[in-house]
């Protein structure tokens, strides 16, 4: 794990830390593989030639490999979802609380799997491998750039499913993902459903409603409005930093909830420096957001940004066709997938089961307080 | 009413349309008066010179100047809250619904009386007079720009109480307002208690809390983005368009609701130009947003916007301080004033009751729809 990676991904927890979220102890060692395909060819028809995506697994595929368990990342994750690469990482990956030996998603039962997608925000982080705008383009040479073709999370599925039958898995025992992991999971159900035992979607529904279509612009337009930008070439010139940078604090925000900030985000940034004295005096939230965006903006690629916005905006994973059993956890209070609209999809689809998952974090309540659902999980598991 | 201000206003309440919000009829005609002060200074002790403010009333004062009614405008709006500058005006003031003869607000019983705030938002409109970092600075002959001192909504409040005592007005029947103009309300009611007899504060908390406080940094974050608005020093140049028309998609998107979105904004902006076959083809919200912030940019000024946002991090009325009878209505949908706090709010002021306004809009509820409490509000001034 890169020292950058180290500390973008501690900048998040660090959000969450008031709240009792510490630094979780693992003895489970991951390492980064990397699975290619000389050429993919997308939903829209157009092919990528030689693509890579990373992936991690921890756990022992059975004699029937018929106990792999595949965890599908959030926008700004990775496929680092368990254990750490080394003893001595800050933070293990984002959900070890409930993967790994003896855990709700038990490493001893299940050959757990998990990769970065496709355009992955994490382009430059050490242990990141994905094909998206800032990879070279065989035929020129140079960076895809927005030459790079359109993606959606049903492409992201797809290059799983190669990676799945590449290690000869026929059906996954789960897919299991939150946010736009839990939109994998979902079109991993829709689309492949001899492919899909179960899924358990987190934190969000089958697909983006127009109203998050029209946040996920909005997160994306400080870079388009960044002059270094230029129009997504600048891999041989100063990234956009600026951009992605505000376009990761509108994320972070967005993601987290008014009950976080009132608790533990009020009054200034720095003392003596009174925000009613001069307009750039800052308040405390503005330079918490400002310190954990630019953490994660040197990691991050500004085009895979954009790319990760349209693959979501397009995500339309039709409920009506999962048919295999779906645990949907939910956080009553998630600005990004409202709860009602949760609730709604799950009606959809036949045999699904609902919980929640509280805290004043918001949709990030799916990520930092998963563990109030390890039992709800495990037992959907064994079912 | 200048066709640029018109066009934005037109722009807003196509946003509502779908739910029936038509065009009202009036045959209240208003207009601006401007209101001076040689010099006022600030709650942070800066001294303004020339200090200007547009107002408008309706209504007549009575002998004993007991029956004046002031209304406070919300972060985007104007002073022009009932009536029409003239019959052929395509719409009337934000709150007509309510304001006028025979209506909730009755202008036969009471002289109503609105005017712009200071930094008001929409300071290039033709009908609006505010003093702001657009405004000339006499010492310099120049726009103040970032010079131009920080200002909180207690400094709007502070000018609206020289305007009010300037009419002979020693005391308010009441102040009513939505969003900053509940800030306001709530801000007259705390520093002022003898000058106010009871205040409707609508879909707003007396002061920002921090997760305001950081959405509001971040709405206006795409202006100081943008390289033409060069620390604020454009005025002899372009000004910074489309950091302003960026900031305006914010709040347009944030101050409504997925439930109008889900209802109203699915599919695509153009036939033909399928989103998911190029970056650049837009989403039918995508666009809605475009056309409606761009509307609105053309009358704005992108420091005022700065400063507005700071003025309204500012705000921090003590609700214990609140004396008068204070009837507070909110949207349990609001994403901007999220409905806890509000009545969290509400159980600090002796003897506040509350009541909610439904419908699609979230936080536009308390604007669009504000009928639904016509009844509430002229039984609480009849009191």
């Amino acid at each position: 794990m890169s020292a950058r990676y180290r500390a973008a991904a501690a900048a998040l927890f660090v959000l969450a830390l008031p709240f009792g979220v510490a630094a979780q102890t693992t003895d489970l060692i991951v390492a980064k593989k990397t699975f290619e395909m000389p050429s993919y060819t997308t939903v829209g028809g157009q092919t990528i030639k030689n693509v890579k995506i990373g992936w991690e697994a921890a756990g022992t595929l059975n004699a029937d490999k018929s106990n792999a368990v595949l965890i599908t990342h959030f926008f700004s994750g990775t496929g680092h979802a368990f254990g750490k690469y080394a003893a001595s990482d800050a933070v293990p990956g984002y959900w070890d609380a409930i993967i790994g030996p003896g855990k709700a998603i038990d490493t001893n039962k299940y050959y757990v799997l998990s990769s970065d997608t496709l355009v992955n925000l994490n382009a430059k982080a050490g242990n990141v491998v994905t094909t998206g705008p800032a990879s070279i383009d065989p035929d020129t040479g140079k960076p895809y750039g927005m030459s790079f073709p359109v993606v959606s999370i049903k492409d992201f599925v797809n290059v799983q499913k190669a990676l799945i039958e590449s290690l000869g898995i026929k059906k996954l025992a789960a897919v299991v993902g939150a946010s736009m992991g839990a939109l994998q999971a979902y079109e991993w159900a829709a689309s492949h459903p001899d492919m899909v035992e179960r899924i358990i979607a987190v934190i969000g529904t089958p697909g983006a409603d127009p109203y998050l279509i029209g946040w996920l612009d909005l997160w994306a337009e400080p870079i388009r409005l960044d002059p270094k930008w230029s129009n997504g070439d600048y891999y041989d010139k100063e990234p956009p930093l600026a951009g992605l940078t505000a376009a990761l604090k509108i994320v972070t925000l967005h993601a987290n909830h008014w009950e976080w900030a009132v608790k533990t985000q009020g009054g200034a940034a720095e003392e003596g420096r009174d925000p009613s004295k001069a307009l750039d005096n800052k308040f405390k939230i503005e330079a918490a957001l400002a310190t954990a965006a630019a953490a994660r903006a040197k990691t991050a690629d500004a085009n895979h940004f954009l790319y990760l916005v349209k693959a979501n905006q397009l995500a339309s994973a039709d409920p009506g066709k999962i048919k295999a059993p779906a645990l949907v956890l939910y956080s009553p209070t998630d600005l990004i997938f409202p709860a009602p609209l949760v609730e709604e999809a799950a009606k959809k689809i036949a045999g699904a089961e609902t919980g929640t998952i509280v805290g004043p974090n918001g949709h990030l309540n799916g990520v930092f307080a998963i563990t109030q659902a390890a039992d709800r999980i495990s037992a959907f598991l064994a079912r």
